[in-house]
């Protein structure tokens, strides 16, 4: 029996980008579905009850819920080809260690920069660049974080890169200047067709988020 | 060469008593060392530069942090008794989202019932309720969460056991009236040596709560 495997996912989702990237790995064929997030099909209600979020990937009937599970998932069933954890157990442990990173600071942070004002956006911009300079931290002299391949952090990571520019304008810096070699790791990840093929344009992004700060300002 | 295994704990907190149930499981010997969270050690600062909190497993000299990473790692290293987490990728997946849920909900909206007051209070200690409802929903008829035998998500969340009788004293509720399903799973686990002994009793935890909250009260 063939693998049928469908995605509910969102455009402009970044933590959707990473299940596109990982199928796109493994060169699993998939049906996508674009969920309406203002009004959720029954099939998400039905797929993901606890937190009626997507990403889902659907299995052969059976939801896999959570990014960063979705993608360890797909490691661990499609493990034939382009293995995206390592397989020493420590570095499989650090890999994980930055994923959980990037899921606690990178988003919660971000919507207090984008949608704080005065003093308290000030503070809020100078920590969500900090973030960034950590990751660039971490990555070091490697051209990936998974050293000389592309793996579970690149992938975890890179989804956000389509996002820079709405960060840059909306939080008056630029990361060129602030994280030279984390946009040199980015421009890298880009070389590769399952990171390109997934994630939107820039511009398309920004459109996106200003159309919903517009609207949340005027309420 | 023998494997230098010490942890970085706090006697009280429910990831650290995660950690020491794993190894426990596993038959590991190790050294414990308490940290003092408000005098922290440079040994704590050098081995977790990024969060500075425990537990923190120093493995041969090479630290891994956040408990459920650390378990995770703990399965994958000493592979060769007790499995902790499932083998199908399913079951894996499934597995992890139910630690994910505990540790996205559970301790965030505890502190959030413990230190509100009137209509805030009543709010979120309703909605701490329903987390451990919804917990006792997962477990169905099983006798545990890994089906017939212990395994992550039950080792996840057994530590939080020994802080009923304070998120009850605090929150106005019994969990045996509430949840008891899960009481007579959480029995079900002490009788387990690798959780009786690493949990530490209730009484002792409240007093513990209690001078904090009331160190809190008076600023």
């Amino acid at each position: 029996m063939a693998d049928e495997v469908v995605l509910l996912d969102t455009w402009v989702s970044m933590f959707g980008m990473r299940v596109r990237i990982a199928l796109a790995e493994k060169g699993v064929n998939y049906e996508y579905k674009e969920e309406n997030l203002r009004d959720k099909s029954p099939l998400l209600l039905q797929m993901n009850p606890i937190h009626k979020k997507i990403p889902v990937l659907i299995h052969n009937g059976k939801p896999i819920t959570e990014s960063a599970i979705i993608v360890q998932y797909i490691d661990e069933v499609w493990n034939e080809k382009s293995p995206i954890l390592p397989s020493d157990p420590y570095q499989r442990a650090q890999a994980r260690f930055w994923v959980d990173y990037i899921d606690k600071k990178i988003y919660a942070t971000w919507r207090e920069t984008w949608l704080s004002e005065g003093e308290e956006h000030e503070t809020r911009r100078k920590e969500f660049i900090s973030i960034f300079k950590q990751l660039e931290e971490a990555l070091g002299d490697n051209p990936f974080y998974g050293g000389d391949t592309f793996g579970f952090v690149d992938l975890g990571l890179i989804p956000f890169y389509c996002w820079f520019y709405t960060f840059e304008t909306y939080g008056h810096f630029k990361m060129e200047e602030e994280c030279p070699k984390l946009i040199a790791w980015a421009k890298r990840c880009m070389q590769r067709e399952s990171v390109s093929k997934s994630l939107p344009d820039e511009k398309k992004v920004f459109d996106f988020a200003e159309a919903i700060h517009k609207e949340l300002q005027s309420k």
